[in-house]
């Protein structure tokens, strides 16, 4: 059928894990193609996701390398998936270390029936690319311009078809761009920035800034309970610390595990960010709405509880063509999750590219160019 | 330059003379034709929008049929323009008798320097169509098929290009589908219901349901105060009546204006509507969120004043992936009026279009399926 989308997810880590989860619900979406660092499952007709959920899943607690203490070191093929990062934000592409694949050689993928070992596994689902309508970049992005050179590989196989990360980072936007004309020559539609912020959120805001012919403010912040998920997430926890005053991407990269947990301890397990860098500011100013530095990302992670500890909201002030100056405003309910708010948005993003790449329309959008489909 | 677009607006009632308002503080939008039933305006440099605005205004009060007495008969070429509906929702199409074109042959358009008088106005646009990237329809839908039937003459003259229209009523949906194959074949793209609601709030309802994998309801709610607004909007008022419990189209067609003074009177100059026809069911119906039948459209109608006797507020509820049941919450800050709400996303999603439409992607799409540019 004509509206049935098969898709792959390179990395198998918590956006990779949970977007498989998610699809199971969505009608429409048959995963064909999973890869992580050591192994790569394919089956055209569609892949056994309980299974391979199963066999992935306990890997992940279990890795030796997997409370962050270990920055992976990216391959020549593959670098060390992310997972989610803590903010409702969510997306992959900033964790260093709390993936799958640092579990050795018999951890994640090749666990499962499906699994086939390899050292190329990004090549491996290139090869079968003809067979695959989308992919989601559900990978590290240790060097800033990992994801964007893994864009140019399928470009080169003059792969045709969709391509989707999670990315959160800023700079990572400019260097998509930069590659714009390489991946519309080869015929894919790329959706940068397409988890919970950037992605969601960013969406909304570009939505209610539509009562306005000038925006003078967007405010993101979000509000994540991590108790539960704290352990798959422990890379992440230590990205988002580099967000934190005084703090910077290097220096939470340097610290101990303990020295981590005394700072969250310090904070009484909550952690308050404000002005983070995250790729809604670009995207906003990118699609006219708004100066990036209008833009503020803040938010609140909890560690010690599954409560938000402040409900996620997008505030879009701007003034009427009547002159009228106004907040409009779209609240997330505190029940959905973190995950919720990420793999949702994500396959959402990755149906609308394939009928944007289904009808001729190739090139790189971010999320404010894309009404997610559901 | 590219992105730049130029546009005409079919209809200079309250929708299109405030679209050409609201395009002044717009970015890259160059309206290029105007018309209503008894003249023509063009100019491929751009028209002088202010000179058009102060021409066309002062009729739309004056006009001897502007209060709604007497529905206008749809012509061959051209029927009365509707100007908006009362409800937040907006969008024309609904309204019998508040327009310009009743208030005689000097009235509206050709009391401009720019206009032109004509028998054949939409064929006037028609034939300058290939040097207009998009056509808003601001036309009155009398007869339902009024719009799908201007879209096949587009579509007949080989028109490559956009159509938006800013309809509400959910049976227009379908007529349009039916002739999608036709306007993808000349290479239109064609948004539908590209208003306030459906629209701007519909596209919210969309977004909002991304942390869902199953929304079991959509309930949009609407507030206008249209005390200033009143002599404007009288047919559409009428219009709203329609929708009150007990009355249909026919019957507030039939009332007299002093039957319509009183029953405002007997509300208190407040009217409150709920289970309202409008396209956003069927709208996201079709974009597979959910059954027709779990959307519901209502709103408080205040002719007494000009605040809002009530906050615009989309309630998407639904469950995740990991099983919560929650609410997504978007709302409009009661500062943004009706008009702002109507025209802007009615030229963020027009503009929305050209991009598509420059990208090869053609046929009918609701506003689910695109997000307005800013």
């Amino acid at each position: 059928m004509d509206d049935d989308v098969t898709f792959a997810v390179l990395g198998t880590g918590g956006i990779g894990r949970r977007t498989l989860d998610v699809a199971r619900h969505k009608d429409g979406l048959t995963p064909v193609a999973a890869c992580d660092r050591n192994g790569v499952a394919v089956d055209h007709s569609g892949l056994d996701v309980e299974e391979l959920l199963d066999a992935t899943e306990g890997n992940i607690a279990s890795g030796p390398e997997a409370d962050g203490d270990t920055p992976a070191t990216p391959e020549s093929d593959y670098a060390s998936d992310g997972g989610a990062t803590a903010v409702e934000g969510g997306g992959s592409g900033q964790t260093a270390s709390d993936g799958v694949k640092q579990a050795g050689e018999d951890a994640g993928i090749v666990a499962s029936a499906q699994g086939e070992p390899t050292e190329t596994p990004i090549d491996d689902v290139i090869d079968e690319s003809e067979g695959i309508d989308a992919v989601l970049l559900a990978l590290p992005n240790l060097e800033h311009d990992f994801i964007p050179r893994v864009a140019e590989r399928f470009a080169a196989a003059g792969y045709e078809g969709v391509l989707v990360d999670v990315l959160k980072r800023s700079r990572v936007i400019g260097m998509l761009d930069d590659r714009a004309d390489t991946l519309e020559s080869s015929g894919i539609t790329f959706v940068c920035g397409a988890g919970a912020t950037p992605g969601f959120l960013t969406g909304a805001a570009a939505l209610a800034a539509q009562s306005f012919v000038e925006v003078e403010s967007v405010e993101i912040w979000w509000g994540v309970g991590l108790k539960s998920g704290y352990e798959d997430n422990r890379g992440t926890v230590r990205e988002d610390i580099a967000h934190l005053d005084g703090y910077d991407i290097e220096r939470a990269r340097e610290m101990s595990e303990a020295e981590i947990e005394a700072l969250i301890a310090d904070h009484d397990g909550r952690l308050e960010f404000h002005d983070m860098e995250h790729a809604d500011d670009v995207l906003l100013e990118r699609a006219g709405i708004c100066d990036a530095e209008d833009v503020s990302v803040g938010g609140v992670l909890d560690v010690r509880s599954d409560e938000k500890p402040t409900t996620t909201t997008v505030r879009v002030t701007g003034t009427t063509f009547d002159g009228e100056r106004a907040t409009n405003t779209f609240e997330l309910d505190d029940a959905t999750s973190m995950e919720a708010n990420v793999n949702g948005p994500a396959l959402g993003y990755l149906k609308a590219a394939v009928l944007r790449n289904r009808a001729g329309d190739y090139g790189v959008y971010g999320p404010t160019e894309v009404m997610p489909s559901f």
